[in-house]
C-alpha cells in the first residue's frame, strides 16, 4: 500500500449527490428519439409509430349486415316473403339482387346490402315458409336495423392510429383494416452492454468458485432487461478492472455505432474503480452519484462521436446486481422508451397498500422491491416484499413487478399503508392477480337521480311541492286520507308564493316510497313533505327511504320538532324519527299525521324552510303574513 | 337459391350455448403443458422454467465486505491506525493479508474480509492518517458490521427459482448467480394461423377497394398476439370458403407439427360457414357457441393427430376482428399460457372504477374494451371507454389493455360503478398511469397517526390544534379567510394551556377535506376546528369529508350548537349539519363560519372538549378563566 492508494480512497467524492429526479431530468435531456426506420406490418409488433395512420376509405364502403339472416323492406313488416336471391360476403352471388315489395333477399354477416332493402331480419327470427324459396318473418323489422351504415366502423379521413402509439396486436389488425403493410417507426435502439471487474467469472464457471470470485449476473440479466423492452443489444462480454481494457472495450463500442453503453461495476468509490475517470477522459460525466438506495454510484455520461448526430450515452451502473437493475429501471429504461419514441417515457406509477411493516431509510429515498397482487378484501392491489432488501441479494429482484417509492425518513411504515409504486414489470403476468367477479354500483349519488344538472327545471309555471301519504291502510282505501289534504291547506296558508302541489300515496314499502320521493325529486319539486311511517313500528319505514335516496340529512329538523311537541305535553315525540334531507335540489321533509301536530312541527321548521331551498338552487318562496321567514341579511 | 339452401340457413344452430367459464374450463381441459427443452441462458426471456433452480453454493462463499473502507478488529474502537495490506474484490492482492489488533486493512465492496478482522468501516467514516500508511478512523465499528456473512444472500442447497416460474431479466441474474447457463423450459406453442372468407384481400390490396371485399386485419392481428405471448408462429394465409382448400390447409398444419390452429371467419350460421363442418368431419367439437358480447359462434375443437400424443388444438374465432381478438384473450390466450407450463393461466383481473354510463345487454354477458388508467383522486383504476363497442369496429380495440366483465342484464351500469376488469395489456405501458408520489399510512386502524414517522411538527412540545377553513372561494384567494384566524383567536381565549396551531385552507371537495383531516390526524392534533361546507348547498361536503375518515361521531355536539343558536335567533340553524367526530385521537368539530356563531356554539360545547380529549388519548387541555372547563370529579 503506497501513499497514493491512500490519497485515492480519501473519502469525500468529488460527485456531488443529486436527487433521483434530477438523473432523470438531465438523462433524459441528453436523450432523443432515434432516427425513423420503416419496417413491415410483420414485424412492428411493440414499435412505436412515428406517423399518424388516416384511413383511405370508409369502412364499410357499402352498407352491409350485421347479421346471418334476410334483407327487407322494413315497411313490409312481418309475414311470410318470396326469397329473391341471396348476397354473401365477399359480393358472391346477389349483389346486384334487387329486394322489391313483397320480397327478401338472404344476407350473411358482412354481405352487402340488397338496392332496394333498409333492413335485416336476423335469421333467428325467420322460419321457414310454407314452400321452397319462401321463409316467414316473425317480427317487423326496423328501418336500418342491422345494417352497418358506411363508414360506420372507421370514416374515410378519420385518423386511425396517432405518432407515439406503441404498436400492439389490435393496432396491426388496424394498419392492415386501412391496408399499411409497412409503417415508419422509431428505430430500436443499440446498446452495448459489458461487466467490469476482476472479481467477475462468466455464467459456465464451474462450482465450487475461487473464494472472492463470483459469477457474472449483471451482463446476461441487463441483456434480458435491454431485450424486453425492445432494444437490439451488443453483447460486450466482461471487462477487467484495468484503463487499457476499459478503452479499448469502450472504442469497440464507438465502432460498433451503438446508442447506449451500459456498464456495471467501477463506479463506487474503491480505488480500482476505474470507469468514472475513463468516462471523464473520453466524455462528460453529468452526475457520479444519486440519492437513492440501492444505486448510489450511478454514473452518465455522453461522448461525442465524429460523424454523429448525437452523442454514445453511457450508464456507469453499480456493481451490486440490484443496484443495477433498480438503476436501470428507474434510469436507464426512461431513456431507452425516449429512444424508442414513447411519448411519456416515465414508468408508470400507481398507488398500492404495504402488507408489513417497513423501517425507513433516514439517508435515502428507498427503492424496495414488492410483487403487487389484488386483494378482494381490500379492493386494492398490495406490495408483498420480496423479502431482505440489501443491495446484493438478488433474491430481492425475484418475481418483482413493481418498485415501491419510500420517502427518506426516521421510523417505520406501518403494514397497510398507502404508497406509490414504479411498474416494472406487466401486471398481467403477476401472481395471484385474479380474483372474484366484482359489479357495484356506486352508493350515492344514485343512478337515475344522478343525471345533473339537478337544476329545478320548473316545467310547471309554478314552484311545485309534492305531497306524499305514507300509509298502508289510506293506498288500499280502507280509510280516507286526511292528512295529506291537511298539508297542502296548511302550506297554502303559510306561503304567499302561488304554489301547485302534487299529492300521491303510497303503502308502507321501502322501495316504493324511495321512488316516489325519486319521482318527486325528478319532476322538479322543491320541496317534498311526507307524512306516516316515521314511528317504531315494524311497517315503519320512510326514514329508511329517504336514506336510500337522499344525499344529505338535516337532523335540525326532527330535533326541533321533538322539542317542540315535547314541549306540547306529547313525550312519545321522542318516538318520532322524523328527518329532513335533500335529494339533489328537493327539501324533502317528514312530518306528522296528526291535524294539531302538523301545525306544532310545520310552525317550528317553517321559518327555515324557504332559505334552505334557496341554497339547495331551488325556487324563492315568500312566506305569508301568518308566518316568519327567516332568511340571513341581504339574501 | 335453392330449397337445400334454404334448409341450411335454419335459425335454429345446432350448437347449445355455454357460458364463457365453461368454455374455459373446456378448452384448459384438454390443453397441457407442452414438452420441454433446453434453452440458453440468452435465449430463456420469458419461458417458464420446467424444473426448480437450486444454489448449489453459499453467495458469498466467504465473508465479504458491504462497503469500500478499512477491515478492523471491532474491539480496536475509534483512533489512528496502521494499514497493513489490502484486499480487493475478485481476491486481487491481500486476500492473505491478516489484520491484527492495533492494524487495519483496505478494502473494496465485495472483497475477502482478511483474517483477523471482524468489521468494516466505511471510507466515508475515515480520514488519512499523519503520516502515510496511516488512517484515521472516526467512529468505532460494531462488530460484524458492514460484513456480508457467508450465504446470507443465497445459501447453498436454498431454492433460487422454481419450476412454473416465468423468467424475466432478475431471474435471468439469479441463473446467471448460480452458474446455471442453460435451463428446462417448457415448449414455445407452434400456432397456425389463417384467415376464411371469400371477401378478404391482403394487406396490401390497393384502395379503393372492390365493393364487398375488406382487407384481412385478423391473421397479422392474431399474429402478433401470438408473438406477444412468445409462441412460434406458422402463417397460413387466406383461404377461401371452399371446402377442399379449407381441408387441404388443415392437411399442411398437421404435417407443419402445429400444437395449435387458429382459424378466423366462417363459424356463424351463415350458409358458407364451412369451418365447423370441416372440424366435425376431421375431430371433435367442443363447444360451437358461447354465451358472450362479442364472440357467441367460438368454436373449439381437437383432432387427433397420428404418432402425437397431444391433439391438434383448434379454436374457429368469429370472423369480425374485435370478436376475434376478444375471444382470442378470453379463450385461446388462458390455453397458450397453460401450454407454455404457467401453473395459473387464467387471465389476471383488477377491480376498476368507470367513467361513463354503460347501457348493459341483457342477452349476454359483454366484454367491454377499456383503457385503464389511474386517477389520483379517487385513488384507483379507472376504465376509459375505447367509444362503440360494434363488434365490426377494431377501433374499440385500439389502446385496450382491459375488457370490463359486464353482467348480463338490462339497464344501465351509471359512471363510478365498481367492476371486474382483465388485464389484456401491460399496464407499465399504459396512458397517463403515471401520477402523484403518494405516502398515506392507513386510515384504519390507525396505529401510526399517534406515533412517528410522520409526525411533522409532533415532536413540538406544545399541543396541537388545527384549523381548517373549508371555502371554494377562500382557497382561490376571491376574499379573505376571517374565520380560521377568528378561531385560533377564540381558542387562545378559551384556553389556558399553550397550543401551536396550525391553519390550512381547501376548496369544498369531498377528497380533500379528508386528506386535510387526516393529515392533521397524523401530525398529532389534539383537536381539528373546521369552518364552512355543513349547510344544504351542493357543494356544502365537510361532514360528508368527516364520515369518511372518522371512526365515532358525537351527535349532542351538533344537537347543542344548532339549539343554542335557535335560542340566538336563528331560525337556520336546523339547517346547519354541523358535527363532531374523532379520528383515532384526534377529536375534529365544526364551527359555523361567522365570528359572533362561533363564539355562541363554542360557548355551547368547549366545556366538553378538555375532557373529550382526555378521553381520547390527547394531552391535557386547561380552559382559561373566561370558560368553565367541565371534568368529572377526581379526572
Amino acid at each position: 500500500v503506497t501513499s497514493r492508494t491512500m490519497a485515492a480512497a480519501a473519502p469525500a467524492s468529488p460527485w456531488p449527490m443529486i436527487s433521483i429526479a434530477e438523473a432523470n431530468r438531465i438523462s433524459l435531456h441528453y436523450t432523443g428519439p432515434l432516427k425513423l426506420e420503416q419496417r413491415k406490418i410483420t414485424d412492428l409488433l411493440n414499435c412505436v409509430l412515428a406517423e399518424d395512420v388516416i384511413a383511405p376509405e370508409d369502412v364499410p364502403s357499402i352498407p352491409t349486415s350485421i347479421m346471418d339472416g334476410y334483407a327487407v323492406l322494413s315497411s313490409d313488416g312481418a309475414g311470410e316473403f318470396e326469397v329473391v336471391g341471396s348476397s354473401r360476403a365477399g359480393g358472391a352471388g346477389g349483389a346486384g339482387t334487387a329486394v322489391s315489395p313483397g320480397t327478401v333477399c338472404y344476407i350473411t354477416t358482412g354481405a352487402p346490402l340488397p338496392a332496394g332493402a333498409d333492413a335485416v331480419v336476423m335469421v333467428e327470427e325467420t322460419m321457414p315458409g310454407a314452400s321452397a324459396g319462401r321463409v316467414k318473418i316473425s317480427k317487423a323489422a326496423k328501418p336500418r336495423q342491422n345494417v352497418r351504415e358506411v363508414g360506420s366502423d372507421m370514416a374515410a379521413g378519420e385518423r386511425v392510429l396517432a405518432a407515439g402509439e406503441r404498436v400492439g396486436a389490435a393496432e396491426i389488425g388496424l394498419l392492415a383494416t386501412v391496408g399499411v403493410a409497412a409503417a415508419n417507426v422509431f428505430s430500436r435502439p443499440k446498446v452495448a452492454i459489458m461487466s467490469t471487474g476482476d472479481e467477475l467469472a462468466d455464467v459456465t464457471a464451474p462450482s465450487p468458485l475461487t473464494p472472492g470470485v463470483i459469477r457474472d449476473s449483471n451482463r446476461n440479466m441487463l441483456i434480458a432487461a435491454c431485450q424486453n423492452l425492445g432494444a437490439e443489444v451488443i453483447d460486450m462480454g466482461i471487462v477487467n478492472d484495468n484503463s487499457a481494457a476499459l478503452e479499448e472495450a469502450l472504442d469497440k463500442v464507438i465502432a460498433g455505432g451503438a446508442d447506449m453503453l451500459i456498464t456495471s461495476g467501477g463506479v463506487s468509490m474503491g480505488d480500482r474503480d476505474l470507469v468514472k475517470p475513463l468516462l471523464e477522459k473520453r466524455g462528460k460525466i453529468h452526475f457520479g452519484r444519486v440519492l437513492m438506495k440501492p444505486g448510489k454510484p450511478l454514473t452518465f455520461a455522453t461522448i461525442d462521436v465524429k460523424d454523429k448526430a448525437s452523442p454514445l450515452l453511457v450508464f456507469g451502473l453499480p456493481g451490486n446486481p440490484v443496484s443495477a437493475l433498480v438503476t436501470f429501471h428507474l434510469v436507464v429504461e426512461p431513456c431507452l422508451r425516449k429512444m424508442m419514441g414513447i411519448e411519456d417515457p416515465a414508468l408508470r406509477r400507481v398507488r398500492v397498500k404495504t402488507t408489513q411493516t417497513i423501517t425507513l431509510d433516514p439517508q435515502r429515498p428507498e427503492y424496495y422491491r414488492v410483487s403487487l397482487q389484488w386483494d378482494d378484501g381490500q379492493g386494492c392491489l398490495v406490495a408483498i416484499s420480496t423479502g431482505g432488501q440489501r443491495s446484493s441479494r438478488l433474491l430481492s429482484m425475484r418475481s418483482a413487478n413493481a418498485l415501491l417509492e419510500l420517502p427518506q425518513a426516521s421510523g417505520e411504515l406501518p403494514a397497510g399503508s398507502v404508497v406509490s409504486a414504479l411498474l416494472i414489470g406487466d401486471l398481467s403476468f403477476a401472481d395471484r392477480l385474479a380474483s372474484k367477479l366484482t359489479i357495484a354500483v356506486p352508493p350515492r349519488p344514485r343512478p337515475p337521480l344522478l343525471a345533473p344538472p339537478f337544476t329545478y327545471t320548473g316545467k310547471a309555471s309554478k314552484p311545485m311541492i309534492g305531497v306524499l301519504t305514507v300509509s298502508d291502510r289510506a293506498s288500499r282505501g280502507e280509510y280516507e286520507d286526511i292528512s295529506g289534504p291537511l298539508i297542502v291547506e296548511v302550506m297554502k296558508e303559510y306561503l304567499a308564493t302561488d304554489c301547485e302541489f302534487i299529492c300521491r300515496m303510497v303503502p308502507d314499502e321501502v322501495d316504493l316510497i324511495a321512488n316516489a320521493l325519486q319521482e318527486f325529486a325528478l319532476a322538479g319539486c322543491a320541496l317534498v313533505c311526507s307524512t306516516g311511517g316515521t314511528g317504531p313500528a315494524l311497517r315503519d319505514v320512510t326514514p329508511e327511504a329517504m336514506m336510500k335516496v337522499c344525499d344529505k340529512v338535516y337532523d335540525g329538523f326532527g330535533e326541533l320538532m321533538r322539542r317542540r311537541s315535547l314541549e306540547e305535553g306529547v313525550p312519545t315525540a321522542i318516538l318520532s324519527r322524523q328527518l329532513a334531507a335533500s335529494l339533489g335540489n328537493t327539501l324533502i321533509l317528514n312530518l306528522p299525521g296528526k291535524p294539531n301536530a302538523i301545525r306544532t312541527c310545520l310552525d317550528a321548521v317553517f321559518p327555515a324552510i324557504p332559505y334552505c331551498i334557496d341554497l339547495l338552487g331551488g325556487p324563492y318562496l315568500q312566506g305569508s303574513d301568518r308566518v316568519k321567514v327567516f332568511r340571513p341579511q341581504g339574501k
